[in-house]
């Protein structure tokens, strides 16, 4: 069970954000870092809720911390519980895979010299996913005195320095329990948050209750004698007015109730949800432990932020992990991750589908405000759907720094389709397409119909001024990728829209009646899309974008060493000069195009554009994508170098930049390398086909996927 | 003595936070908007100490908010005091201009139908600039049960929605006390807050204490029969690591002494500080009710926020009553509310003027990194002097809007010069001059010799791309009162320079060394003065700036009735085509250097740019000067129609946004029309001379300056 484990055996005084990230725990509808119950000066703690979102200067709008649902002060008389001071005879951190309970035992002796071994349990239910558990068990070794024990639940708590909420209500609740009721300061979202402490010992009751404003608080004070042990159980839940009507007597029931059953109880129940998790979506690697366990690792950060229960909220680009990206959604989503559901737990893909289907709204409303029809999709997408990239960020010598992305970066929205086509060609599922997917896939094509321009010079119709996947280049025309895409759409629109006049003539009429579309226009768009410029050399290269053949090639090479992008050695603007792309561009295209290239043709530009990626410093995003074309197409033990070193992002931190969160797009993008790149996974003439090429020490691999409700097992030895 | 009192005589429900900064009170070290003890929804309560800034964005530093030291909560057995429910029988609050106590004293019936009179009298100690104290009298009407009382300090405070402290420690202090110690993040300055709770009936003493993380908090519960009454005092200390080493040893000790002495011992002590600042500063109008008392409210804002106890600080815009301009220093301290206290405090106007002796250092900085030399004062000063303007604002429409009053307002350089020849002229403090005041002065001289441009076309010195006190008008060639402000410091420095050379040469030798100025220099900045380019009319009427008199007049009149500035009728763009400006510009100047001006003249410019000046909507610094000049040399009736408005900007908030603090410049300039309009007072000579014109109703104004140290009362009836 080595492989089902993570393992943390000192006290992460120098990297305690990174692995606060690491050891995150949640049950797709809250999550919370693994900051320590006791607190500590420079942590990073944040309980986030699904969809829970308010305004915030420059970012727009952000996922809101709520109150730390782990908190618990421990005194031994005066003397806090602190690691940071004292000694540490045995630290130990262990977070279970299999059923995602984290545990802590340390045995510590204070300034004073109090010794005593400190137990914390936590998980966060996946059977009753507002509930979550934390049991403690302190054992005096030689502490003779007052043990007090302080369940606050913080309602100042903020999001960095910046606060999301105005105080409605508190108080106590029975003997042992005391609640907070707080709302979104702008989006006004009401949440209630309750607590309920129950004893191991059922006679030690006599609590107190704190009824500071804000921050209500549940005390605890026992005579405790040298190998004495007291344990007990904090049950918390939360409830949003997202939910319920009032989530104030949905918490204060279900917080109730939780406190009848115990830890065990709760923990095996969830254990059962999780069980079901792990059977759909588990892979083995045999022959390569580390592969193995760290895959099982992204697999779980990717399931703890999978929303289960509802379709209103998608999977934001570092999970519900940190204050990366302040919760927003990207395409990370529908290309990286998304497969993965797609192929092992397809309701959770249709809910994240479906998110796009209600924020159609908002993408309808950023198409009009840049003068063009149908559904653009934001970059950068949260509560609404509307566009939340900001417009600018402060540099590092506090110069302002436009962002364009939200303007120009135009294949997301070509993304979102592919990802509804993915899930209909693996779940064969007609109803979604008919009454959800058609609409957004005929209001994406409606978008790049009248996006496209037409020269009269070339006969041809561009795209102008985009960026592509490849961000160092920005205001480029006629980005193969985007241009790519926008072409399959068109083409995918007119087949989507006779397959609906067919099988569905009402729902089609009414759709066309609904999108001011008429049939003529949709049936024009193949014809549209054969007219799009795509730059093809003679030797086959796609040219990223118009003039990119003309940059100026250098080799990485002479450039090594470097801990920096190309980006920041060569200056936003002077990296433009080059030939240097942030990650795979015409190559993604070629992955999600495959079927419209020769082989020949995909191994040529892949080949050409590899030695001009930024890979070690680019995007996060790149190596998973890359080492996926290269185990189809290239060396397949450079493939399993670049998948090893995309399973290490986060448990390695080796970005540097994990304490913001979790890199939710390599995390999902990890599954798909197996199964699309070493397991060679194709869909050819509508049926599922395998060629795999496993890399050396790789000895066996096991999987399994839903294809069209049937479950195939793949067992490759 | 109703002219010595501020009445309100119902819950402020709708202007809450109108009659927060209305109903602040400080003691020069520190100071608390007119929050409520138990607090309500949308307050803004702030707690201000004097220099203790943080970083924040966009503001670059602010200063910090601390816990709200008069926080109290009361229960009726489970009904919290809160005014927004229930009943109110009897609302009245009152703050005695006399001594700076706020009392408020309530009749209110709970939902529950449990009555009670409630009182609380509050003042921040004159006579112990670290002590503040709170009484509070309950008296049950027909209330039986029990009765709750918390005193939190609740350090998790914010400005706005954004955090400054990092917590360091808190506990209990004898029976009835507690304490929080802090630290702001960025800036490092810690920061102890200390609180004793003193009931009238010694009897009373079982309090307890609820050590929640962030907010100590000291609970008293009673139980009450109807007719019963229970009263103390909350003695609460704040000392900062600006003042002492040890803050946490500092304030554990003057909060210990402070509560051995009672409210009314300490409120008599501080009121006798207050006697003698009145009787320096006092004045009386009869006949006028209105302005006698509103100049007295203004007057003592101006007092309460005045730094006695050291010179390392200075008064801000919004002096330390609300949020508006962050704290910071702009020239309404040196033109507007420093004239006051050079007259009638000079210790005062010493420390104000020695804060830009001790920012020199950011001074030079910022004329170095614009290319300048000597020192060239921020246009927003806070802790170091470094220029802290905000570089960008966000617009309504969510646009960034570029501000250049950091870089290119540089009338403030002469501002502070003008100054330290105010104090120096009326003081005649030539210790200051020669140790601290000649450096202030020779180093501006020395900023706008290098600031000025010289042009061999016409043979004259020019200072291209600023914005004088007109800021419709941005990126203008020779803003006249610039020009004439630089010329006179050029002047000014010369006869400095010569009068240390004469009187304390060995100081010269040393400046000059220091400053690395030669002697020619020195003595050329007369010559160069001369050269400076002034642009006026045949009929005398000064240019405001090159090409001034070609933008398009037109009559405001036409535009009535409006409610925005013209600047935001036309925009910011748009009015600049326009003569129309936001405040005086050339009258400032005419103002300031009346001497060099014969009264035609500036008769004549006053009529000439009045019609032009946007005085209901424009800077609320206009009204005051324009007063002042009309009080001098045009109608007297209309300067007191202009006076009566300036008088009631924040009693009335007749410019909206008094909840963002205190209007420091017009509440201190309000006593210069009085002094320099209306009794006409004026330096001829060397000798104070007075030509009162006072308006109809003035029965009699009195009131007193010191002219060289000696008490002159002026009585004018």
């Amino acid at each position: 069970m080595e492989n089902w484990r993570i393992i943390e055996t000192k006290f992460p005084k120098e990297n305690l954000n990174h692995n606060e990230t690491v050891f995150t725990i949640g049950n797709g509808y809250m999550s919370c870092r693994g900051s320590f119950e006791e607190g500590y000066p420079g942590e990073v703690a944040t309980t986030f809720v699904h969809g829970v979102f308010n305004d915030v200067p420059t970012y727009h709008t952000e996922l809101v911390n709520f109150p730390n649902i782990f908190s618990m002060r421990i005194l031994m008389e005066d003397e806090v519980f602190d690691l940071s001071t004292g000694k540490i005879f045995n630290y130990f951190r262990k977070l279970e895979l299999q059923n995602g309970l984290l545990t802590r035992e340390i045995t510590w002796q204070s300034p004073g010299g109090r010794e005593a071994t400190f137990l914390f349990e936590r998980f966060m239910n996946m059977d009753d996913i507002h509930h979550a558990a934390l049991r403690f068990s302190i054992r005096s070794h030689n502490f003779n005195g007052r043990l007090s024990l302080h369940f606050p639940i913080s309602g100042i708590v903020s999001n960095e320095r910046y606060r999301h909420w105005d105080y409605i209500a508190q108080g106590r609740e029975g003997e042992g329990g005391c609640f907070l009721n707080l709302q979104t300061i702008d989006t006004q979202i009401r949440a209630s948050i309750y607590e309920q402490i129950v004893f191991s010992d059922a006679g030690l009751k006599q609590g107190q209750y704190w009824d500071t404003k804000w921050t209500p608080c549940l005390v605890y004070q026992y005579p405790v004698k040298s190998g004495d042990a007291l344990s007990g159980t904090k049950h918390s839940v939360i409830y949003t007015g997202r939910e319920v009507e009032s989530p104030e007597h949905a918490a204060r029931i279900t917080c109730c109730k939780a406190a009848e059953k115990g830890f065990d109880e709760h923990l095996k129940r969830s254990e059962k949800i999780w069980n079901d998790l792990w059977h759909r979506s588990n892979v083995t690697i045999e022959g390569d432990d580390l592969a193995d366990r760290s895959l099982r690792y992204n697999l779980f950060q990717v399931l703890i932020a999978a929303p289960r229960h509802e379709d209103q909220v998608s999977i934001g680009a570092k999970t519900l992990s940190g204050y990366g990206y302040r919760g927003h959604v990207f395409w990370d989503t529908e290309i990286f991750l998304l497969p993965f559901f797609i192929f092992t737990q397809p309701a959770i893909a249709k809910n994240l589908l479906m998110y796009r289907y209600h924020t159609l709204p908002g993408a309808r409303k950023k198409a009009r405000q840049n003068g063009y029809k149908g559904a653009m999709y934001a970059w950068e997408s949260a509560a609404t759907g509307e566009e939340v990239t900001p417009t600018w960020v402060v540099g590092p010598e506090a110069e302002l720094i436009k962002i364009w992305c939200g303007v120009i970066e135009q294949h997301i929205t070509a993304d979102v389709v592919y990802a509804v086509r993915q899930y209909w060609q693996v779940t064969g599922d007609d109803d979604f397409m008919r009454d959800f997917g058609a609409e957004i896939v005929l209001s994406a094509a409606i978008f790049y119909a009248s996006r496209l321009e037409w020269d009269v010079e070339d006969d041809q119709y561009h795209m102008r001024d985009v960026i592509g996947p490849d961000e160092y280049h920005e205001h480029v025309d006629d980005n193969a990728m985007t241009n790519l895409m926008a072409q399959w759409v068109l083409d995918f629109g007119k087949t989507v829209g006779i397959w609906l006049r067919d099988n569905f003539p009402e729902h089609y009429q009414i759709l066309l009646k609904n999108l001011n579309l008429n049939q003529e226009d949709l049936f024009s768009w193949s014809e549209m899309a054969r007219q799009i410029a795509i730059i093809v050399r003679e030797d086959g290269i796609i040219e990223q974008f118009g003039g990119y053949f003309d940059l100026i090639f250098q080799d990485q090479q002479t450039l090594e060493p470097r801990s920096e992008s190309l980006q920041s050695l060569f200056g936003i603007e002077g990296v433009q000069a080059y030939q240097f792309i942030k990650q795979p561009d015409v190559v993604m295209a070629l992955f999600l195009l495959k079927e419209r290239f020769a082989t020949e043709q995909i191994i040529e530009n892949l080949n050409y554009y590899t030695q001009r990626t930024d890979l070690t410093q680019g995007s996060s995003l790149g190596p998973s994508i890359q080492a996926l074309m290269l185990a189809c197409f290239g060396d397949v033990e450079e493939a399993k170098a670049l998948l090893i070193k995309t399973l290490l992002t986060d448990l390695d931190n080796n970005r540097g930049n994990t304490p913001d969160g979790i890199h939710a797009a390599s995390a999902g993008a990890v599954w798909q390398v197996v199964l699309l790149g070493f397991l060679g996974f194709d869909v050819i003439n509508g049926q599922p086909v395998l060629e795999p090429h496993l890399p050396k020490g790789w000895e066996r691999v096991k999987l399994n996927i839903l294809w069209r409700g049937k479950n195939l097992v793949f067992d490759i030895f």
